[in-house]
């Protein structure tokens, strides 16, 4: 726990941004109906309804709980009902069936919301200096935490949608018709040597971002774009999903088993590709980054292109050279991803948002990384198995969400989120 | 088709018939969110919503659309979305996933039915005689088909609130508080020789139900009600379901794989059997016929209990001596199983309503069945296969929808259905 | 237990055809490799060595240790390994792992089955005339049962063999190469009326064979002969394992599920069909009856030919009329199924021998049937669910070992068993 | 393709070294039946038989066929047979059904041992200068491909033989009792800074061992050695499979979905603990290092003592300041794992030999890691998905087999392997 108030935090902004994404989730939320917010689709995604209370759920159980006397539960239930994972704090509803809960009703899951949401302004704007550093962190915790949410939320509604066969358009999208080319594809080099990776600022950050720490850094060339649509097809129109030639030997088993033919979502009509989004079915977009591909197809094409995947460190290297900018959720507001505008000079493009791009690297402890104490800690460390690092942030992750230092990280077959690659290099 | 007017029924009662059932559905599902009406809880169920909008794509399908000459369709998605099982009418939306639609909304599915209501009334008012004498067959099988529907958005709905932790009550019990007891159990003689089973009435049956044929009946002894939760928690506490001496071997191997250990909905604690229904979760009555049973625990009972099940030619032979009546649902008031009344005389009690009772004869075609001509044709015949006969309708049948020649059928396996089971035994 | 000697029986005839079984089951695991002997494909079907030692397990369970005071177990672990599915007489090692028992050896297996051999010849060479009427019931018994498992381990070998991709040709065709055609297709009307059903003759018969009761049979139509190759392949070229229309729905979920495309075995290569089985992979005889397919195929195809199948007592009263004779396994000689021979009048053909024939009857107990006491008593009775039943026995059935009332009985998805099937109608 | 003759190789070493191996490959299989040799329990094991064939077909293939002109295959089928994973040399046989293969039997698989074993030596023998050149690299892979099989052959072996109800004890220790007790666990500081890592020998090496590279090593300690039977039995005293508090998440799933409640081969009886091996079922020598762990247990492991498991690298940069001596597999006669002799000062005890140790590191490729082409590049590039790091060898391995550089890899849940774990902690 912290002895200082978090570098540009006070008691206003605190309530501020608090306010802001509670108010931003709903947003997301304003066109859907009761039954859109209860689908789900597979265990690994969860009903809308049940990402807007078990974000509430997080500062009842961590915040409200434990540091505002006064809090009364909302309901008794619903700690057994929206805990995700978190074993130090009971038992759980089990995950597969979130879909079953129509009881409580969405409208009961809202004054849910408003209720801590009131609870949680009056107790912090109440609250002694002693408690207000207490919680900041925490709160700022559950900042991050709800705009993760905001994301899965709609990949989640994403998937669950996708069965439906009228194709629903869920939001208009607000980006404007993008109509310009990508960028041609070219490589900037990144000499190697000792530097430093990982968090060490000021301001809030998951723990598996840090410690930071030294590596030695191999020279490589980055490339400047991630792979488009268009460059992707080519990839299917040579058979890419047809041979294993290029495949991680899991990757081929998933393509045999699932019958993977091109990225979630696609599927061909009269010759053309069409893509299904929140925005609808539309035919896909050739100069936009390829989207919905595992770490398996990312890979597969980058042996198919003479090339790899960035390792995180080496993305992290070279990202760090530019802003945090890119093409975010916007206050509630969802986009699809674009082409990316044309480069002054030497630039790499799209770095961040449109689409988080897979890693060569596998999601593993950072040197020196220990788990915290308390159910907290339960946060992020015992995923460190079995999965593979994003970095970037995509067109669903809320603006301001993302760092340089970021570290997503997802199952090698995960098709759902808003996941792409670009392509590395070894310099020999 | 029939050449003349189905016994008992004229325009006037057609339109009435039409309705009543249709209001009846309606009355069903009024306490149900629209949250509540799309779950889905496993393939053999349907949401509620699939249920009411799939009855009216059935008098769409097979009366508006062919008869109706200006009849314009509700939503051209429908006939792909709302169709059950019916090759014969073209493709159809995988039944594991009626779940995940919710779009259309609930809304929008009693749009449709009042669209089909509206259209067919009319229809109907208007018809010529020929179409009138076309359809009325037609009609009555969509009364049955939506009664049937009636039943099934029961128990499938019962089996999808199961999994809600807060175990909800849907329904408050409007069939008074029953707390007499069960009569004790006695054997009634059925002497055997040639007789005749099956359908041979005027009105409506299901195909299945004939023809009415001739059988030898070799003599036999029925229980004269069914088996009540105290008989059957004496079966538990007896180890009934931890050895295997009376199992058939497939419900064995069921037993071990699902570990079964009360039926299905009960739960012990602290010594009490509690049971959910509908109308929440309460103690077991136990007077009231067991309830939600498989045929493999009806018969592993029947074994246990030195007996077996009646066939359904006896179960029919019997019950033909006494009125079809008994507690059905009444006009969309769904009422819990009771114990039977105290008899007079020699009667065979609870015969209809309260639970469907398992027999022991699979579920195959009468000598002479041949299967209808067109989608109508898929109604029974292909389900012949793999399933036993259940007889006498339950307290979710709607009254005047059973008939003694009544055949319902259900994999061995199945407990969702409000099923229990009565004794039969040899005559040496 | 019987109080005197079953017909035909005495002290030599006892110990010529216990001689006689057990010499037969050695002929036919001649050919095989003890490697061959431990092949286990699926968990329904069984080693060849499992079958030599469980038919052993089965004299020294039942006859030697109960009845022979002197007998020495062979070894404390075979009571554990080859037991069955006799809950009765203890553990059992898991069914789906007997391929995986590689000690014992076979030679093991085989001083196993000579151990018993001489034991069980000593014992009822020198037993008293009490003892000898206590068990020669249970010997005929046990020969039956040693023959049913003669059948298996050639069904079950064929499957495991079936999955060598070099076709291994097991054994020699002795049967001589049958070339002539089919007879053609008629159909032999059977009257109708109150007759006789079931087992009631001096000799053994299966539980499950009786009692002999009186049924009520309606008139119908039986083919002269099963249907042939080159019928059913006409079925499978018009399309008949592409369209749902004449199967099953639980078939038809078998089709897409699994793939059918034509029976068990049979491969199409340049436009010709051919069939694997225990003499190698052979060009299809079109006049041969049809072998294995399940009930559903059979089932899909009747309904194709405008016809159906026949109920067990249609077949066995049309076959009571016939001597038991056929093509059957001749003394440890397989033999494939041929053709039927030219008939004589108005005879029906290929009653017995050949093929197993489907009928569209569910396996379930006769009027009167009571399982027997004790272990035994699991041989038939807990298999009565799940199953149809086929009759007359095939070209793997030992000669001798077919009764008319003789019910075998298999889920209708099994396609290993050598099963065909003949059509039937009704008469209207 | 090399241009100079490997270090230390020249044509009578080759053949020499070819001999040996090939010679110790049979001495495993001598004490196997044929039964014995076809045992395949999972997927991922095969059965010796097999095991022995692969081998014979990887010299056959890339170098018989390719370079010795005048070779004859020994039989057109091997080469779909005893593929294992190579697609670019054919189709292969589908791996879950490696036990099937009856045929051809075990006698054949030595012919065919002893044709290629003919023909190569004839072939090393008389090969000119640049044809010994082109195949040097190739044969000394084909060494090592042949000893890692070695390996494999006896851990499926156990795993198919632990299935047998009997515990089959199949080899004699010829290790002698060793009662010695574990030395006191202590823990070496190792100072971190740049270092280079992977192979640069000039002998033999996987292509993932290289290329040699620098990181950067941060400080830290390294147990002296591997945890112990006793520590590991504490754990589970503890309750270490009963929370999941120090569980990887998917490490959990499978604790509850498979039920582990202790290391694999493991059964309490009594008290005491058991332990399934190729040596029959023996108590545990509580002083051995744990065997038979997964990934997951040897993380929970560390968790619950407050330490970690050590990366590649760390392990690698502490084991390269020790010989790469220790208990392996000793020319054809395995040993099981035994306590670490008594240590001499500081020294870092066990590391090879043993049993393998997991490492925290996930199985990817080295900076600059590149497949190579053609088929022999399928080697060990595809697998680099989904698997963890294991150093240091096992008593399974062949002496001569490792090197520090080796790293073996397997999926985090397998637990068929000699598998076992040390601690390490960050220096803070």
């Amino acid at each position: 726990m912290p002895l200082d108030m978090p570098a540009g935090l006070d008691r206003a902004t605190i309530v501020e941004r608090f306010r802001r994404v509670r108010k931003d989730s709903e947003a997301l939320a304003a066109p859907l109906s009761p039954e859109d917010c209860l689908l789900q689709s597979m265990e690994a995604a969860s009903p809308a309804k049940w990402n807007l209370a078990h974000t509430s759920w997080f500062f009842e159980t961590f915040i409200l709980a434990p540091h505002a006397p006064s809090y009364e539960q909302f309901h008794p239930d619903f700690s057994y009902l929206f805990n995700s994972y978190y074993n130090g704090v009971g038992d759980r509803h089990p995950r597969d069936i979130r879909g079953l809960v129509s009881r409580p009703s969405l409208d009961m899951v809202y004054a849910y919301r408003k209720h801590v949401n009131e609870a949680l302004t009056a107790f912090i704007e109440n609250a002694e200096e002693k408690q207000l550093l207490d919680v900041a962190a925490l709160m700022v915790l559950g900042f991050a935490h709800e705009e993760q949410h905001q994301e899965l939320l709609l990949t989640d509604l994403q998937h669950a949608m996708s069965f439906n066969p009228t194709k629903p358009a869920i939001y208009e999208d607000a980006g404007g018709a993008v109509a310009h080319a990508a960028p041609s594809m070219r490589w900037r080099r990144m000499e190697g040597g000792l530097c430093d990776i990982g968090w060490d600022g000021d301001g809030f950050a998951f723990d598996n971002e840090g410690p930071r720490h030294k590596i030695y850094l191999h020279p490589f060339e980055l490339a400047n774009r991630p792979v488009t649509n268009a460059e992707f097809i080519a990839f299917i129109e040579d058979g890419g999903y047809e041979t294993p030639d290029h495949w991680l030997s899991d990757g081929w088993d998933r393509v045999r088993m699932e019958e993977w033919r091109a990225p979630l979502y696609w599927r061909e009509v009269d010759g053309r590709w069409l893509q299904y989004s929140l925005f609808g079915e539309r035919e896909i977009n050739p100069h936009a980054p390829v989207c919905h591909v595992s770490h398996y197809e990312a890979a597969a094409y980058a042996s198919w292109a003479g090339a790899r995947l960035p390792t995180e460190v080496e993305w992290e290297a070279a990202a760090s050279l530019f802003p945090t900018e890119g093409r975010f959720l916007e206050a509630g507001v969802p986009r699809p991803p674009a082409p990316a505008p044309q480069p002054e000079g030497d630039e790499l493009l799209q770095l961040f948002g449109d689409v988080w791009e897979w890693t060569a690297s596998a999601y593993l402890p950072y040197p020196g990384f220990a788990v915290a104490d308390g159910a907290v800690g339960e946060y992020n460390g015992k995923f460190m198995s079995g999965q593979m690092v994003l970095k970037g942030g995509s067109c669903a992750s809320p603006a301001g969400h993302l760092r340089v230092s970021y570290r997503n990280f997802f199952p090698p077959d995960a098709r759902w989120q808003y996941s792409g690659f670009r392509l590395a290099r070894d310099i020999n």
